[in-house]
């Protein structure tokens, strides 16, 4: 059995799909959840999600020889503190946070050091759906899943989170932190400010009450995300902030530039601007982008 | 019969969804197309989208009762000029440009007045494909078309176009055109411009040379109408240009907020306006914003 008892901190639609693809995996002999809502918690198990709960994060960890992280990255400093002391010789600790030199820094703030038993990890994965009700085993089938182990990383450790995110279906690849929060923050960060922000903007046109009868679906598509979980999204733009802020002015350059070219009249420009666009978004559609 | 002699003009994805829907729907006798290229209209006689073509248009409108304008709206002025004088005394002209206002202003700039016989119209359907190959009979079903007829415009060709689409399967509702391209500039022309803009930062940051396979299913959602046509795009920021940049303007402004509340740390007002935007999205992904 590649774990024996797993304990997953943060029983929603991310740590509950890993939940239910490892059990579907058979790697996993137990599983116990942690969260501060008991209802939630008995929801879970009453779904077959996990075999049972906690509320007590250091007695949860206690004989876990995996433990998974699946909260909001704001509160995880807050978890290795409360996991100092408790854990199992041989547990690892993995996350899937999206913002990994946040998860360093947390423990390194809790622990003074960060640990060789910790793998940090971001599954490029998720939904605009959240929570329990919509855990899924498939949802990481062929997605990736980046590792971000630092120099002090066990092998061993690294070696474990990678065979249980296998198990679970991904496709697993290693990356430097400061790296993933730099590439995260343009293509997945950002797209989410921006759609926060066109469906706030929309919502703050009282002059057009019927906007969003009439709108089609490229706003369907381009706002899907906009229903994520705002404390999640919350987190993510308070610990990544300098990357985020970074291209979010670039994109606001762009727009100026965009904007300055429609109120000048400059066909040639934009055309030149949305065939460009069109062109690489077609080769992504295609799967050609693999940057190799 | 609903229509005895179609005329289309424009081939492409639009155009011909439409033709398709009709023929299906058994609502026209007869289907031809104009187009400036022999090869494309060649193409869509061998696929059954249309009877015959003509690549002089003040011909193939000659004995049409209805003309449908299916090109770049940068293209109708030119149309207009080309049908006068050689339309027949019963044929109804339409069109499926994004922008109501414009083709009222090729109309006048082309007659010397907007004719009678005009009725302009809007399908808030479409797809980021384009050309005949993609053309769809189901295009329009249970799509709103937006017909903006004016005080000018004829009781009788306002209903034959509305019958027109009805057939075609779709939802017709009539609305002012300035009040459309304000409304439409808010929900489609600036997504649009979003997500090219979003895929063109992305493409140029050359420092991150594999930053789109680490994309993940918010990107492709968001910026999958970057493979819009560019011609089509230009156009509409062209004609579309005083409602687009006003609208772009209020973005760039939410966004210069956004970004200085990420740099300041200001969690609760990121919350804050993210969680409105996610009532918002969902209320609306239920089918619960009809404005009514």
């Amino acid at each position: 059995m590649l774990i024996q008892r797993l304990c997953i901190v943060g029983v929603g639609l991310m740590g509950g799909s890993l939940a239910r693809a490892l059990r579907q995996a058979g790697a996993c002999a137990e599983i116990v959840g942690v969260g501060r809502r008991v209802e939630r918690l008995e929801k879970a198990v009453s779904l077959g999600v996990i075999d049972g709960y906690d509320t007590d994060i250091a007695r949860a960890v206690a004989d876990a020889d995996m433990v998974v992280l699946a909260v909001p990255v704001g509160a995880l400093e807050h978890c290795f503190s409360a996991m100092k002391g408790h854990l199992a010789a041989d547990a690892v600790v993995t996350d899937v946070g999206s913002v990994k030199r946040h998860v360093l820094r947390a423990a390194e703030s809790a622990l003074g050091a960060v640990p060789d038993y910790l793998v940090p990890g971001h599954p490029i994965a998720g939904a605009e759906k959240s929570g329990i009700e919509a855990a899924d085993a498939s949802l990481y089938q062929h997605r990736r899943v980046i590792l971000t182990p630092t120099e002090q990383t066990d092998s061993k450790a690294l070696e474990r989170a990678r065979a249980m995110w296998q198990a679970a279906g991904a496709e697993v690849v290693e990356m430097e932190a400061g790296y993933h929060d730099a590439v995260l923050a343009a293509t997945s960060h950002l797209p989410h400010v921006l759609a926060y922000a066109l469906v706030d903007v929309l919502g703050n046109m009282r002059e057009h009450p019927d906007i969003f009868r009439n709108a089609a679906g490229g706003f369907r598509d381009f706002s899907r995300i906009a229903s994520s979980d705002p404390d999640v999204w919350r987190d993510i733009c308070l610990t990544n902030s300098d990357e985020i802020a970074r291209v979010l002015a670039r994109y606001r350059e762009e727009l100026a530039c965009l904007e300055a070219d429609i109120r000048a009249g400059n066909g040639d420009q934009l055309r030149r601007v949305f065939q460009r666009a069109k062109a690489l978004r077609d080769q992504y559609a295609k799967g050609e982008l693999n940057g190799d």
